[in-house]
């Protein structure tokens, strides 16, 4: 088996060096946990209770749930908030595998709760710098044409600038991040119906929450990839992601994805709701904010060995993790065990899609020694994602929002794994 | 817009074409759900309840759950059985759009009931013709190198060959279908683990249900494609999906992707269990009986308008379904509006996956007369997915399992949607 030496450990990347050491279990990496069965058996030693008596039924229930061995994966609050309806959850990254966000754990955010939106009541106006000011019920909606993604939404609070409290999951860290596949009608389709007068630059977009979330998003970006979605990972949205009907600007950061959505109002000029004034802006080191700073560049995080793991021995571990651009698609991801001296590149799960999680894995063999594991992405424009150094430096620490720096996972020498701040 | 003329109505293909024709409203295609609002609104003219009130707090609940309004969106039986433990449930497809399949309403085949299996106490053997029978945890298994796929499942029962059972939607008549991301480890690493004696020719797999459920499975399959499951759709697998450890073989008839999975046991030769000798096999006219005949074979169905939707009035709709094949990836799916006179190329969702769902649409005006609906898939083979009268010419009428006909939708004058046997 070909190894690089690290500091703390090994790589093995692909299958032709791992088949040809005879295995992990023949090669000593893997051992512990397996042990040789009676050689004559047909079966194994134990027979279980649970073969022994007819299982549940079919329909138990009719929308099936999980097993109540997983009750312990389920969003989490990220932080304390004054109110639970002005408030975030977070995904279990975790605990995932591949790239699709289950529904009933994709990260939650609201500024005034989950409204329940009866669909049959519901209404969608489109009015302001338009030839004919129109109402759409969700039916005429699901009449158009319509498309499916797979793209991921985060929020750009996903974030860790200050770093005054220590957040020591992945789930804590980098869980207001979640991927589903998508299906709507291309907002350009019904802005095509309505006829954008001259002079159309911005559309405002309202939720029907009580906040009546509202944001401003240019015409151009509103005539291209964005979508009136209606259904995700199959089925017809999920309350806490805007049922009946929501926008989705691939890319974009979460909260632009207006939610709940009835309105669409065109204008000449960006709507400043608060928003995009108070809140969702960069303040910079010289005291000026950035504004209508959308895109989410490019990131990653290893989700296994993330914090609060534990690795039990020695041995053979695959790193895993997710990298995103809201620029296009992942072109590369590194992967560091010694602190970011040395690199190795990452196994990348096709298909690649834009904008949309690609999950990357790496083969590792930790020898028992402390580690520090990072990863770096960068993606199809060719920019890398930043150390947090690079970052401070250019936007100081009073910023909040739009953090894409590396991440550290600290390994001790008893396994345990922790966040390094 | 340009237009071909079918007896029923028109296709029109391609976004072009559409936008250039001003709209679906301003060509009268769309138009009843449609109202101009008041023209200096700044407000839709209703504000509903629910912006009026504070909506539902975070993690209400913590694992989130379907609208209240999507209650009858759920798994249902397909038909009567002697007992609910050896019985299935069927997909909604008429509800769902795009590929995935969300975990809560993946079909279910159970032969005795779903097991409550913990995870901890769960064991993996591999034993018979190899080199080292072996033991597994599942925490052995995670440990392995994994990949992530989207395939689709079918039961090979998803079937129509008698036709003396009416079945009148979609979900009834191709429900035993559905399609999830997968995580787990490559069949072919754990079987290198063990050390394939010559003559390893065959792999008996056996589930740790009541039904001991058991299929042999050929080593060619075993050592390619073949994965242990342990995650769908991001999250660990379902009960009725097979938790902790399901085996997956992509493209094959689901009943050999045994779950629950806890024994592997190699043999030079088939083990003829039950399920492959009185069951799944394919009877034909000269009394004789087809084994062993995993692959699902190209087919295809469209989802809207489907058996007992309704459609209101004359005007544009978009034609949607699902297309698969076993053998590969999804090359080409006509629509016919005109009971198979005359065919039209849809239009194929990207990314189009080898061994998983394809969406497939096309724009159709309905002119308010009859119109007969069907799809017919070509898969990268090249085969072409037959019509009823071709598989029956071949196979007769005493199969039961691995029906893959053309399905037929009338479109009434009054617009209801029916099934045509």
């Amino acid at each position: 088996m070909s190894r690089k030496k690290s500091t703390s450990g090994s790589f093995s990347v692909g299958r032709r060096d791992f088949v040809a050491g005879g295995g992990l279990i023949a090669s000593g990496l893997l051992s512990a946990r397996v042990a040789n069965a009676a050689t004559d058996g047909n079966l194994p030693p134990n027979v279980p209770e649970w073969m022994k008596e007819q299982g549940a039924p079919i329909l138990s229930p009719p929308y099936g749930q999980p097993s109540p061995f997983e009750k312990n994966v389920v969003r989490r609050p990220r932080a304390s908030t004054p109110t639970p309806t002005a408030s975030s959850t977070s995904t279990p990254l975790q605990d995932l595998r591949g790239i699709i966000t289950p529904n009933g754990l994709h990260y939650e955010r609201h500024h005034a709760g989950v409204p329940a939106i009866d669909p049959d009541q519901h209404r969608l106006i489109v009015h302001g710098f338009v030839e004919r000011p129109l109402i759409f019920t969700m039916d005429d909606i699901i009449r158009f044409p319509s498309e499916s993604h797979v793209y991921f939404l985060e929020c750009s609070g996903n974030s860790f600038w200050s770093g005054t409290t220590v957040q020591s999951t992945v789930q804590q860290t980098h869980g207001l991040l979640s991927c589903c596949e998508w299906t709507g009608v291309r907002l350009s389709t019904v802005l095509t119906e309505a006829g954008l007068k001259h002079g159309a630059n911005w559309v405002l977009a309202e939720g029907a929450d009580a906040a009546a979330m509202s944001r401003s998003i240019p015409i151009a970006k509103a005539l291209d990839d964005a979508l009136l979605v209606y259904a995700q990972n199959g089925e017809r949205l999920r309350p806490e992601q805007g049922y009946p009907l929501r926008l989705l600007l691939p890319g974009y950061e979460g909260n632009v994805s207006i939610k709940w959505l009835r309105r669409l109002k065109i204008g000449d000029r960006p709507f400043e709701t608060r928003e995009e004034t108070s809140k969702y802006t960069d303040l910079m080191p010289d005291g000026t904010a950035r504004q209508f700073t959308f895109v989410m560049e490019a990131k990653s995080v290893i989700t296994f060995p993330s914090g609060g793991q534990q690795l039990r021995e020695k041995g053979f571990y695959e790193i895993s993790g997710l990298a995103w651009s809201g620029r296009g698609s992942i072109k590369r991801v590194e992967v560091s065990a010694d602190g970011g001296s040395s690199w190795r590149d990452a196994q990348l799960q096709e298909p690649v899609l834009s904008k949309c999680l690609t999950r990357f894995r790496l083969r590792w063999n930790w020898e028992g020694g402390p580690a520090q594991l990072q990863s770096r992405a960068t993606d199809n424009t060719g920019y890398v994602q930043p150390k947090r150094s690079q970052l401070v430096d250019v936007r100081g620490l009073n910023s909040y929002y739009h953090y894409n720096g590396i991440q550290a996972w600290q390994v001790a020498q008893d396994g345990a794994v922790t966040n390094v701040v």
